[in-house]
C-alpha cells in the first residue's frame, strides 16, 4: 500500500494537470481534476486529451493496485458531453484480470454525476513478481 | 486558413503540454512534443495521457481543417513502445469523411521514425455550415 | 414492442448464426448462441467474429428498443478467454443516450457466468421520428 | 506456408459465412465475401457482425502468417457506409509487431474501392516457438 502511495506521488504528468487520486483499493481507483483555463481546447471546452488523461490516471492506479507493473496497451474512449467548468471525477474498476492481461472500465463524471466519457482499457503485465 | 491558424493558437491545453502544430492541410496535420520531466508517469516513461494528447491535437487540427466544427466522439489508442526522452511527432490523416461523421488515423513516432502509438478516431459535425 | 419483435425476426444473420434474442426492454437486451462446430476458428476455439456477432445482435436490439433506427458507427471488443463449447449469453445495456448518439456496453458470458468478451459500442440515429 | 494454408482451411466460421482468403504474405492477407441474403440485418443492410467477421478472417491470417499462434485481444471497428449487395474485400496489414503483441489495420472495401469499415486490432502470442 505504501508502495502504491509512492507510485501515485511519482506521477509527474498527473501533477502537471492537477489530477488528484482520491482513493484506491484492489482493482479500483478514483481521481479528480478541477477544470482550469489551461485544460481547454480551441472551442473553449475541456480538451479531449485532458479528459482522457484524467481517466488514464485512475486506470493506472487501479491496474497497479495489484502489485505488478502494468502497462496500458489499448484504450478506447467514448466522449458523451462537452464540459468547460467545475470538476470531474474518474472512477476505474476492473472488468477482468488474467495472468498477463487485464481490462478496466473508467467512467468520467461531472459533479452532478453526469457521464462525460467512458474509457475501456487493457494492460499487459511483463513480470509475474509481486511488488 | 487564417481561421484554422487562430483555432490552433486558442488550444490552451496544447500550450500546457508544449505541443506545437508543425503543418496542416486538408484533412491532414502534424504536431510535435518534446518530452520533458513533467510528461512522465510513475514508471518514468512518457505518460499514456501525454501520448494520447499529442495525437489528439493533430487529430483535432486535421478534423477542423475542413472548416466545420468537429467534435471527437470516439478514439481508440494502441500503445506499442515505452519512451522517455527526445521528441515525438503525431501525424493525422483522413480515412473517411461523411456528411456528419469522419474518421482519422494518427501515427505517433519518435525521432528515428519508430511507431510509438496509433490512434483511430471519429468526429461528429453538428452543423454543415462553413467556417 | 410488436415493431421491435418484427425487427428482431428480420435479422437474417442472427438466424444464420443461431443467435436467439432472450429478452429486451428499454435500452436493454440479451441474446444467446449455442456454440456449434461451424462457429469455430482455425485454432478450434470460438471465432472472434462469432463472439462479436452475438454481442452485436444484443447491441442492435437494445439500441433499437428506443423506436428510432440506430446504426452502429463504432464498436471496440476486448476478448478475455477462449471458449469452444456450451452456450454464450450477451447482455447489452445503455451507458448514455444523447439525441443523435448513444453508447452501449455488451458483456458476453459463458454458462457459468465467466466473462468471455466485452464490447463498447456507439450508434448514430439519422432521424428523430418515433417508430 | 503449407501450414498457413491448412490453418486457413480449418476456419469453419469463414466457411459458414462464405469468406474466401484471396492471398497472404508476411503480415498481410486479403479476404473476400459475397453478400448474400443470410448476411443481412433487420434493416436490410449487411450485418455489422458479418463485416467485422470478414475483417477478422483477414486479420487472423495476417497475424498468423508469422508462424506463431496469435490470439486477438482487442479490435476496434469503425463503420463508414451501409451496403447490401455485391462483394467486399478485407485487406489486413501489419502496423507494429513486438515480441508478444502485434497490431494490424484491416480495411474493408466494396468492389468500387469505397471504404466500408476499418478495424484496428491487436493480437497476443503465447509462445515464441515457430510453426
Amino acid at each position: 500500500m505504501d508502495e502504491l502511495k509512492s507510485f501515485i506521488e511519482r506521477d509527474a504528468f498527473a501533477g502537471l494537470l492537477g489530477v488528484e487520486v482520491l482513493d484506491h483499493g484492489d482493482g479500483h481507483a478514483r481521481a479528480r481534476m478541477e477544470i482550469k483555463a489551461h485544460h481547454l481546447n480551441s472551442a473553449g471546452g475541456l480538451h479531449g486529451g485532458a479528459i482522457f488523461s484524467l481517466a488514464d490516471v485512475a486506470f493506472s492506479v487501479a491496474a497497479n493496485s495489484r502489485g505488478t507493473l502494468a502497462l496500458a496497451i489499448n484504450a478506447n474512449v467514448a466522449y458523451f458531453k462537452a464540459v468547460n467548468s467545475g470538476a470531474l471525477i474518474a472512477e476505474a474498476r476492473e472488468v477482468v484480470v488474467n495472468r498477463k492481461l487485464a481490462t478496466y472500465l473508467i467512467d468520467v463524471r461531472d459533479e452532478a454525476g453526469g457521464l462525460i466519457a467512458q474509457v475501456q482499457g487493457t494492460v499487459y503485465r511483463k513480470t509475474t513478481g509481486t511488488a
